[in-house]
């Protein structure tokens, strides 16, 4: 009798693809123990099938036309690596519409079309599962899906970054500023030649709206989450922040407060001691709270070819595990419930704040009645003498509503002491 | 149409029972959502139904026979939170035995019965889930069995008990000698009157047998572990471990080395740049190394109520959704294929090691040279001078076979010049 077989269909045969190929290869015997079944790739789309590879596949696996995948009723699972929103959210609705598995790392169109993808998986009662996109390698979606079900999840922030966490370590370990450590970053290969999309943000955008949605069982996308990145830190200020206690992180940060959901991504001094202030280079860690567990946290490599095919490959096992059990679809997706998401003017948090002043006396008591006059106290005052008669001073306030610190920095950019606002930089105070 | 409801058996309620009640009460309606069905608790299996509650539960749902449960066909789920050896053996393998999902939180009768439990619930398809059993609130488990499924997993090391991690960071930071970190340990509820099983290591070692069963799919029990507590710890080996880089941490450690199988628990040093180093107070972390993955650490805390409720619902919500669908069992459990475990001799670690010595010159000439005679050469040396003509003398060895390194001991502790060997630790370094 010949072996039950699962068909799997790749589609994208780049670095992540060429992982998992790998991956699969090497764990064959061990995944058909676990799941009693063979796992087989028999087809992998790709865009030009005289190209080396840095994997070998049989020539006869490659194919150009999608519908070779798709329309192929003999695959089970589609494994959609090409990455981008188009055409992979097409190809994605046509395979969940035709019953099939999809398994995919494309944060990208997760964070767009999510809820449309969501939904049509729970129509079809079949798997769309994402563990690698988010967090590479780490356990983190399935965690929060399934193992932390019982719990109110109220807050998830993570490091989820690899990128510009590589260049914020550097920038704190060797005082570098933000350019040489980019270049540091691009020579070995951790940033792209275009690395806007990292240090600007939007990677980590993408992420947490993917994490909130599935932690807060709701709908929350990209164009949901404010984004700053990290071109305007510099070691001047990660100095300060060293001094007064903090790290300096890329924060990508969702809560739900008073009915409403937070979802932001921006830099943000941790106290040193918190857990996520010690995830260095191009790790990555996602500290999650909730009612019952309290806090918890996952670590892990961020990004890679192996650590995501691992991601990859363990949903693969999973979506033929339910395939096999006819369990597909089992816990269900973020709902169409849409919970309001809460403006940022509104968002409480502290503030870092770094001027240069004319160095005279009564500044601070008048900066100090700007910020009382708008409802923020001060914490902590850092005052250093500079040249030519200007000071340069480090505050820390107290939790303050958004929009009231900005209309206080906006009337305290224009006081004719101070010369210059060098830098507001959020600060992540609460977590114990 | 009456609503769908999947009828769940308590046995035991004690703090962490008393927990899955009012979560389970508290998270009904978001539960009910996931799931598509409703659950309920029909059954609390108690000894005394008179004794006053934390808990309110309705007095018709205690019961102190077993079988109300254990024979009732109603119940689907049966949810062991008695702890200890027997009757939890007997009634988790009738209850397994009879078609019902088993969740416990019970790492004693896993850590020795787990592998006749496995082969019983694998026999009759149903689920034995215990996410529970190691690092209270952490999802570990599952993602060890399932989102790491790709991997070859060969290292699991941990800071699994939370009264020993509480004591160790005490005497770090305030320099308290153990007894006095114990009595305030057991003054703030983090160790028991009798702290034995917590500070000898056997809770440590229940856990990791656990772990390493499941990461390297073979059978682990309490038996192979190798164990030794903390009580032997001083703060003086604390701070000087201190001024070499490193941090104390009660380890648990399973590795896969040469088709054996490492177990132990034991008092380590860490650098203080690894990840399990920040691990503080009561929390845990666990950190797994895979062959895709690279290194991941699961971080959470460790026990407590609420955290260990987290655990067990998380379990009742994936038994009630295998139900469902007809999917028990879907992944399994380790294998009777039972890998040779590594005898300790045979396992390599660094040692630091703190002698007193007579104050003159040759003595290190003298150690070092009996260390050379068995193989151990030494990576660093701090010498100290005391009062009365003796030396404190601290090295740290290169990686070392134990059992070269306890014959090497026996020579220098027989030495004229050497007054005590006042302690050895090994030192677990590599990691990155």
């Amino acid at each position: 009798m010949a072996e039950e077989t699962v068909a799997v269909g790749l589609m994208g045969l780049g670095t992540v693809g060429g992982g998992v190929v790998r991956l699969l290869a090497a764990n064959q015997e061990k995944i058909r123990q676990k799941l009693g079944v063979a796992v087989e790739i028999s087809k992998i789309l790709v865009r030009d099938p005289s190209k080396p590879r840095q994997v070998e596949v049989a020539r006869g696996l490659l194919a150009v036309d999608p519908a070779d995948i798709l329309e192929d009723d003999r695959i089970a699972v589609v494994v959609e690596l090409m990455g981008g929103l188009h055409p992979a959210r097409e190809y994605i609705s046509r395979a969940l519409a035709r019953g099939k598995s999809v398994v995919t790392a494309n944060k990208d169109v997760l964070a767009v079309y999510g809820p449309e993808l969501y939904a049509l998986a729970g129509e079809h009662r079949v798997d769309l599962l994402f563990e690698a996109s988010v967090g590479g390698g780490i356990p983190v979606i399935h965690p929060i899906r399934e193992g932390l079900a019982g719990n109110r999840l109220y807050e998830v922030m993570g490091v989820v970054n690899g990128t510009t966490n590589f260049i914020l370590t550097r920038m704190s370990a060797g005082g570098q500023d933000f350019h040489a450590a980019l270049a540091e970053a691009q020579a070995l290969g951790y940033a792209e030649a275009d690395p806007r999309a990292d240090v600007g943000g939007d990677d980590a955008a993408r992420k947490i709206a993917i994490l909130a949605s599935i932690a807060f069982d709701t709908i929350v996308t990209y164009d949901d989450v404010y984004v700053e990145g990290i071109t305007g830190v510099t070691p001047a200020d990660i100095a300060y922040g060293n001094e007064l206690g903090y790290t300096l992180k890329l924060l990508a940060i969702a809560r739900q407060v008073e009915g409403e959901v937070e979802a932001r991504v921006h830099p943000a001094f941790l106290p040193q001691g918190h857990p996520l202030a010690a995830v260095n280079d191009v790790f990555n860690a996602i500290f999650v709270r909730g009612d019952a567990v309290g806090q918890t946290m996952f670590y892990g490599p961020g990004a890679g070819q192996m650590p995501t095919a691992s991601a990859v490959v363990g949903d693969i096992v999973e979506a033929v595990a339910n395939i096999r059990h006819g369990s597909c679809s089992r816990i269900s997706y973020p709902g169409a419930d849409r919970r309001p998401i809460r403006p940022m003017g509104d968002v409480r948090c502290k503030y870092y704040l770094r001027l240069t002043v004319q160095d005279q006396p009564g500044v601070l008591a008048r900066i100090a009645g700007v910020f009382g006059d708008h409802g923020v106290s001060l914490a902590s005052v850092i005052q250093k003498k500079t040249v030519d008669g200007l000071a340069e001073l480090v505050l820390v306030t107290h939790e303050v509503k958004e929009e009231d610190f900005r209309r206080a920095l906006s009337v305290i950019a224009g006081l004719p002491v101070v010369r210059r606002i060098e830098n507001a930089i959020r600060v992540e105070e609460e977590w114990q």
